[in-house]
């Protein structure tokens, strides 16, 4: 390919190292559609002939032909996707092929096919949002009334319903969904035609190139086209935010199953035994989504890095922008697609969350909050209620069972409507505040998250 | 605070380590504000007094006072800025004091304090990106002429103008800009009355606190709201991308204020000296710029640590999530704000880069895009070109040096108009290609980046 | 400092950018010391007069107690804490400290500061490890027979003792310790001498000064000295594994202090309150110590990335080692000095412990183990096992609660012996492999680790 | 596997994010070699017949021939390589395969498996900085005379040698050496025979098998060896840093190829050219170097995230361990192969490396120094050799060409000892400190780096 100048052989060791065609394939789609759009803007523009481009058109064809069907062999000699199918075509239509690289450059090839992958990938990955979404919000209509204890610190801190529980994970989802929705309309601009760094004094029409690979318009400055991959920088981060948050999906999952909580269990269809012990069911699935956040996290940082300090335009290292992204994309699509069959076939053990929220005075904020509504000032009824709970500790009791009279020995003002906030289903119903508990704050919300994906 | 239940006070280690006023005092302003604002809500909607509210009002504007003038004093006991404000507040006014923190928890404050902060923030790095926009822009309109060489491999590619050159940034900046922007929009929600994870059984109005704070509208979940940092996720990987982008142009003036390149030299007044070697003008804003790249990934790899795993709603491990924010915030700030006086009191040394442009065949390809146009096909005329650049090495000559008789050595095709493509700023002047380094191109660019500051 | 060849003066926002005594007078101790050593061996090298030592080591002492008392004054104009105290000392002693900065540079002075810093923390490190690992052994030794199901996956799995589960950590902090102990020996090489980056041409003898501070020998290459950070790289790696080590313990503690789990009450002193809920006791240190594992981690990103792809010898970049280091260094020491009181005060919830071994079939691979021992091979005895497990489950007991007549049920070779295994504790004492949780193998164990400490 | 107790089969989505045989098959050989040495073990210990041991032995072997001559079948399906090879065993030698498993677990048997692996590998990258060390050296020992200008800043600085900047390579990659052995050392105990999480009551013998696997003896608790892998993250850490020390020779010697410094010229064999640029000739192999610091270090970040806040023991996150280890492997292996060759065969432009010195005043220190040795004060000698430069630059020319006359402008108590101190050669060579730049300090070093891999 550029034999001109040299005088001797690419070393074996540099050949293996310097190719990325055990990668790169994976683009080989795009490649060709990219090199079709580009060979019929290169007609209409006068560049090439009707009849090299037809040529060319159909013997891209055929290519795509034969690596579908899997004839098609990659070879480490032919470095990347983009001379492997170059050097076919050529083979199979002979000089028109030689024509089709005019007014380009593997840095703006390789720039547009990346694009692609990654804007095809986030279009993918934001259904899958919106299916996990609508797994949750499914899941809530039915859980708005089972109470369960909410926790801060593990602990327990009010009484929360189910459906609110998931919510909280919707709202988290919402805005991983708009983070890939902006990245995508930031990036759907189209490099090709940035040729080598500098543009190129052929007449070529990177608007219609644009438009034919569903791009809005071509980017504004070729030099960056090719010296840029923050469009790759966003999608990891992206699937790493999500990661993290489906990390913390996967912990309470995880820990809901143990003996001790009890409050899910998973399908068997969704968890694993053990070689050794034979009573185990483990969590597998919940475990590798929490687990492959840390590839999602290390992803992000290998490109980076990779970026850190280049000088412009393109230099080879980023050619290991690539690797990073497939395995950030394979994962967390993976991730995604168990996930809704995963908390579908689950079963929410509602009986021992009714259980846990009888443990741990869930209603010392209510016993305060009422107290404030007669007037008295939220850090002395705070006050109060810390002793109540005191009373009930030792009495080795629940708040919630303690006596009228038993409260009044910590405050006379406790009355009849006090002792009312005490209970665990009143308490969550009070929490009417807009993005509440209560069952008509988290109507609104599942009303909220449905506009979503409908 | 908690005394209600505890029997042991806290140990010295524990109130060492729990405390985060140290740091989080940077949140004074944001707190106070905060705190009138849902204040004022609080009597709006009847559950404070006008009487107290007013005490409150006026209580909170004299911490103010105290902590702008230097006069209040931050205490590990008072753990942190809430609890010292608060404190101080009721030290002032009395009762009414305890009564602000009703409807609320700690653990919404803290979320509107610090998004509060975040926002504010972005706001001022959204500006300061402008400014540097500009400052790219006005210094490029003077070199729309001014030739350099285009590398790419660090190595002598294309003609290039510096203007185009800096026009790349332009776009990468646009892209920072855009991503800050997003963000902002994305979190512009206001998390107050979120209270500790369940929202709040009091009748407040969370629309009149969002409005009064500035933000679009109320968070839709008080769980998300008090368990979720990825506004701030967003805020250090947002500044790590733009300080990734500014250490390659660091990077590139570091090299180019080398003797061997000698393209720029900073003003003395943002170059240091050395205390050993007297020669020494070393370039050390600029080589801060990049390595302050670390810091930036290093934030964002922090608090995504931290994150990872955590069950809902708060976690004490969120304390952890402002030091790395405030860290990321002033150090961008910083060099955000270096880089316009830097840029514009450097001299360009545009004799350098001219005398380099002769250097390493820049018109090497096009020798081959001219020979295209006579319908020669690229990969033909690409190992031609390979043999002329062969030839002028033999000769010790850059191409542009040799003769047309010479040239036709070559092959025979190669005439008087393939010979003017050899000039660099002919090359320069052809790649009129949208988005290309030609004057005529670049002048669009500059046109497009101004409207971003206009 | 370098006014010689500068024509202007440098601009305010470069000297904040470029000061780093903000940071780096935290280096003072080491840099008096520094200094001193370099002192007396420019003298018994004869560079320095007597006289001129004399008054170097006694301004120098001058200064130090300046320093202490607080009387001190950092100035942001001078720089660092190199030229502050530089300047201090010649405006006591006059001309002899000029005379000190003499056959040695800022780089290699910074260098064997920060290297000195670095080295006296690790041994600081070194110290709590010990006392933490002294600390489980302790604790340990009382809890040799008290049984605890041994989980994998959060799931039941077999019976262990908890005296078991704390020697796992030592084994950690064990290696942990040997981290940090060979990167103290990798690394006790002194930099002072190589200058700005190629050694000096005056007579010095490094061996002296390498000695006089503590070190084994001078580096052996000056130019690698003053470019390199690896050293702090280790500190900051060695930190974050250990706090990733304990980010686990402190996963460990936060969930064993759940109303679900109660394992362990930590004791009022190192738990907080919250400011809204009057009943909650927080796990608030746990938290923290694996909320802290984030900025370990980040920090020894930062400097890795801001290492990455420096040329040699020293660049400015090289400032930003400090901070991420001196952060990581104070984080993880207060991490290590809260855990040991925060462990010997909390409260080992024996009863809780024993009764979950009740639950999840601990005994099921006993059953299977028992089996093998009669030669049915193990593949067929997990089948088994697994059964019995499933006749326990549909009868609502846990496998150990079977009778010998409902186990033949399920295979006629389990008999006496069999029903045996199934006891909790005895299943814990067979485990008497080297490293198992029997007692016989906990004791060898806590031998080992005490060799560690005394 | 675990049929026992499970009631429905596994889902495909479940199967496929589960399965780790796509990968983990890289340990077949470990787990081969693991598998015969743990039933030799129970063999003479007398849990397995010697017929049993024996069919195990050799049916061993047979998948052993399988899988080496590419006729094995890896299946989804069976999960691991563990199970896969278990089942293929159990196929060809019946019953007795089934004995195998005996007084193991999964857990310990991957935890063998996978650090075998890490040991395997760690001595071979030992083995390759070795042969790197020894490429540089003797390099080296060539260019001891050999002139180039020492830079800090990336601007000249002092006169070095070329063979004393390799050196300093030399210096980084010793430690890079000891981080690996001391790793290699600190992680040399085997976990078989650690089972599921507690050991085994069956009476094994593992210090035969840590003896059979080159292991220097068992692990010292059963829980810890199954959770953690900070033996991986050894690894991943010093192939992190040695990368990193890597991309910095990478830098210079992307930097040494440009056309302005033209220091070094690689083999054709080591370099590629421009599909559209036909006189490129790019420093790709460096570049691939640098760039691929990038994924070291996000392996590094992977593994520590994945790891973060796990309880004991084992849980299925850790099968995210593989991977980034793998990758990190191949990665650092290929660059430390090429590296040798690709330094051997370039061409040292050493003439260009001596023009380079005649600019930017290398000598102005020694002028300083050479005043410091009449007797006048550093911090003085620095401000007239600062005068001299300015001198210089204002007649254009190199501090080395300015004649006595010159000088004497500046400072009478210049003279001919002065004078002589501006020549470059002078200067390196006088720079004797231990560590320094001279040809005598250079030998030292040599010598030092010699015994490395001698």
């Amino acid at each position: 390919m550029w034999d001109g100048r040299f005088e001797m052989p690419t070393d074996k060791l540099m050949e293996e190292l310097n190719a990325s065609i055990t990668f790169d394939q994976k683009l080989w789609q795009e490649d060709i559609k990219g090199s079709k759009a580009h060979a019929k803007m290169l007609c209409s523009v006068g560049i090439l002939s009707e009849q090299d481009a037809k040529a060319i058109d159909e013997g891209l064809d055929k290519v795509y032909a034969e690596i579908e069907s899997g004839k098609f062999e990659f070879k480490i000699a032919d470095e990347d996707i983009h001379m492997a199918i170059e050097k076919r075509l050529t083979e199979i239509i002979g000089d028109a092929g030689k024509r089709l690289h005019t007014a380009r450059s593997r840095n703006d090839q390789v720039a547009v096919d990346f694009r692609m992958y990654c804007q095809k990938h986030s279009l993918i990955i934001q259904n899958q949002i919106k299916t996990l979404i609508a797994t949750l919000v499914e899941i809530a209509k039915n859980h708005t009334e089972t109470l369960m204890p909410g926790m801060t610190h593990l602990q327990h801190a009010q009484p929360i319903s189910f459906a609110y529980h998931l919510m909280a994970y919707c709202a988290m989802l919402e805005r991983d969904l708009s983070r890939f929705s902006d990245a995508y309309n930031r990036h759907n601009l189209c490099p090709l035609g940035s040729a080598a760094l500098a543009g190129t004094p052929h007449p070529i029409d990177r608007f219609a190139t644009a438009n034919e690979l569903g791009f809005d318009a071509p980017t504004i400055n070729a030099m960056d086209s090719v010296a840029s991959r923050d469009f790759a920088l966003d999608l990891l981060f992206n699937s790493a935010t999500l990661g993290i948050n489906l990390s913390r999906l996967a912990e309470e999952i995880i820990i809901w199953s143990s003996s001790e909580f009890g409050f899910i269990t998973l399908s068997d269809a969704f968890a694993t035994g053990s070689s050794i012990m034979p009573q185990k069911k483990n969590p597998d699935a919940a475990e590798l989504i929490r687990g492959k956040s840390g590839r999602l996290v290390g992803n992000l940082t290998s490109l980076i890095v990779t970026v850190k300090g280049l000088t412009l335009a393109y230099n080879k290292d980023l050619q290991e922008d690539k690797e990073p992204v497939f395995d950030t994309v394979e994962n967390i699509e993976a991730v995604l697609a168990i996930l809704p069959p995963m908390l579908k076939t689950a079963k929410i053990r509602t009986e021992n969350m009714l259980k846990a929220c009888k443990i741990g005075h869930l209603t010392a904020t209510d016993l305060a909050d009422s107290l404030v509504k007669k007037g008295v000032p939220f850090r002395e009824t705070h006050h109060i209620s810390g002793r109540a709970v005191a009373l009930a500790e030792s009495k080795n009791v629940d708040l919630s069972a303690l006596s009228l009279d038993e409260l009044k020995t910590i405050d006379e003002r406790i009355d009849e409507g006090v002792l009312a906030s005490l209970s665990h289903i009143a308490s969550m119903n009070t929490r009417k505040s807009y993005g509440g508990t209560s069952k008509e704050s988290v109507l609104v919300q599942i009303a909220h998250f449905e506009k979503l994906y409908n």
